[in-house]
């Protein structure tokens, strides 16, 4: 009975190209491509454009805009521009056709940072084959909703569980991973390759396998945009009760979140906090309000102080907390800076303070200033020294 | 010892210009507006363009292009465009500068559909709200790695658990929900809505709490572009062994998967499958092949027959095979076609095969063909008839 069936007999041409409605603008363009000595290809079609520019991470930064460089186009409709030979990283790129700034429209592989979507790529060699999905166990990546009874709200978290979880009775270590501000808990999956880091690092035998807890740090939103019933809305940098104590009081609903739903080793010397930027300034005043919670801290481009007008009294006696925090002892403090960073000096004075008060701690300075660049390199260099 | 550690008196505004390194050419522009009577306004700063047009999936189409519209700048460098009322949907547009497709720069929500990536946005109403986020109890989605045996490979796969799922003895019924052609795991998730569906389905009582097993259809792939070690490439339409018997023949490595790393209730009952084009396809021959397996199947356009030469035996025999299934019983055998899809006439002889061998079926016939819009309002009416 075959012949009823297959009667009409549409070939598989035909199949492709009417099932392709929804691929708009198809083209065989390949853009980027990486070549094999980390220099790297770009090509775009604009028939009518009369100025091409690439704008690319790596390339001088102006202030908040990354450097560009024209792209040529020898007379037909199609630019072209090969770039010097580049790190080895995960890097972001716009074009700029006639002043108007786009994505490329033949790579697909995008990263929102707060309210800007580029392009990425991703150059091999160190660090950046960290970055990739390689042939390894892959962990698991939850988005799950968690309540918050000092909020007062359910709020969305990302969770990170290692290869064969689920399959042990194991109980494992936590990390807790903070982001910076404008961020949310999309930031450190997405931008920080978190998932890839840990899967390559712990294949590699360099780090344990732990959970890895990224909660949303801004505590006036239940999700990132996009992600809670206030739908698709334009990003902002700057929210509310971000950096006025309301996340450290808060934080141990996240702890008793993650303790209550994951098989976890609940005690101090297998708990790490870590953040950046904004993130670092949450891990430095959590781990010291809470002085007895966790044996590694991690401090990525941290801020150290608030900002504007703050009346909790989180920020009060820390010097004395961070007495209390280092008479109780732990394990790793591990501060990492980028030399042009413009937190350099505010966390100058802090290991200043450190010092003075003879609480020990690791320093990494690197190149480069506030960027994705260093705290993919500093979460790569902080794992492997977690629960050893 | 404060002062120490405050002495550079960063404000915030110096903080939010240096941290907003990444946010490439911030603007103020909103776009796009989705007005209250569900027309939508769409904003474009181009300053050089001489023509700008708008295409969205909600204009007349023309092969596998949308329609498009000018759109006007009243002697600035700001293009708006307003559109006509607009049916309730998730709706993607682009833009189009003087002949060359670009996103909008100011909606950072956009989703991949095999090449291609749009921008997206959601007019409210009947279907429309069931997409969109609301302030409901959310189920956790999970991308998870699993063994399967048939294709020699890890493979990567989405599961959506609804709320309660995790802080529950109970088991729980489950829907299997396959991807078309270009597709993959992250296809009903994203473009698809699945969890939003589910959560709201659920939130609404129309819906019994169940788990969504969303897998990768294409078994020459491991995972989804972008998401194995074959690292950033472009995406590609037509993939190898996607219609030759191997993804029905290695289906039960899911169901096993699943069947030993959650709680569900396994049996017949309670499994239900469903896909969209190729998916129901698969569908259509996975429920036949297990014929004592799912006591639901939803075919949503769903691909009839395979395109070219295919050796398998799985294709042989459909008539015998269906009247097994049919006498082993079934409680929901659902077809929902387009009126204008591609697949209309094969669908229509599928339909008058099952006619002849007495095989019962519930039958929804919808505007429009092949498209998105279709299999999540499929989807939404298909999830509330299982496991009741």
């Amino acid at each position: 009975m075959k012949h009823i069936i297959f009667v009409a007999c549409i070939g598989l041409s035909a199949f492709s190209i009417n099932a392709q409605q929804a691929l708009w603008g198809k083209s065989n363009i390949i853009s980027p491509e990486v070549n094999s000595d980390n220099t790297v290809t770009f090509r775009l079609q604009a028939a009518n454009a009369k100025e091409v520019r690439i704008l690319g991470d790596w390339m001088p930064w102006r202030g908040w805009e990354p450097g560009s460089a024209l792209m040529t186009n020898n007379n037909d409709t199609l630019w072209t521009y090969t770039s010097e030979v580049l790190s080895s990283d995960l890097h972001g790129y716009s074009f700029e056709v006639d002043g108007m700034r786009c994505t490329d429209p033949n790579n697909v592989y995008l990263i929102r940072d707060v309210a800007s979507v580029t392009n990425v790529f991703i150059t091999g060699g160190s660090p950046g084959d960290l970055y990739k999905v390689n042939n390894v166990p892959h962990g698991t990546v939850a988005r799950r909703w968690y309540d918050s009874p000092g909020n007062q709200m359910t709020r969305r978290i990302t969770i990170y569980t290692p290869p064969g979880y689920e399959n042990s009775n194991e109980k494992y270590p936590v990390l807790y991973l903070l982001h910076g501000m404008g961020g949310d808990e999309e930031a450190w999956i997405a931008l920080g390759r978190t998932a890839q880091i840990l899967d390559n690092l712990i294949a590699m035998g360099k780090a344990s396998p732990m959970i890895v807890v990224m909660p949303n740090g801004n505590v006036s939103q239940e999700a990132a945009p996009g992600e809670s019933s206030l739908g698709y809305y334009k990003p902002t940098m700057t929210l509310p009760n971000t950096m006025d104590g309301k996340m450290e009081e808060t934080f141990m609903d996240i702890i008793n979140f993650i303790e209550h739903n994951y098989r976890v080793k609940a005690d101090k010397a297998y708990r790490a906090i870590a953040g950046l930027s904004m993130g670092g300034f949450h891990s430095l005043h959590i781990s010291r309000i809470y002085p007895d919670t966790f044996d590694y801290v991690g401090l990525f481009s941290a801020a150290i102080k608030p900002f504007g007008k703050v009346t909790s009294e989180i920020y009060d006696n820390i010097e004395a907390t961070l007495k209390t925090q280092k008479d109780n002892s732990y394990k790793l403090y591990w501060i990492g800076m980028g030399e042009t960073d413009f937190l350099y000096k505010t966390g100058e004075e802090y290991r200043t303070l450190l010092d003075k008060i003879g609480m020990k701690y690791s320093y990494a300075e690197t190149e480069g200033g506030h960027t994705w660049s260093n705290w993919r390199y500093y979460l790569s260099e902080f794992v492997p020294l977690l629960f050893k």
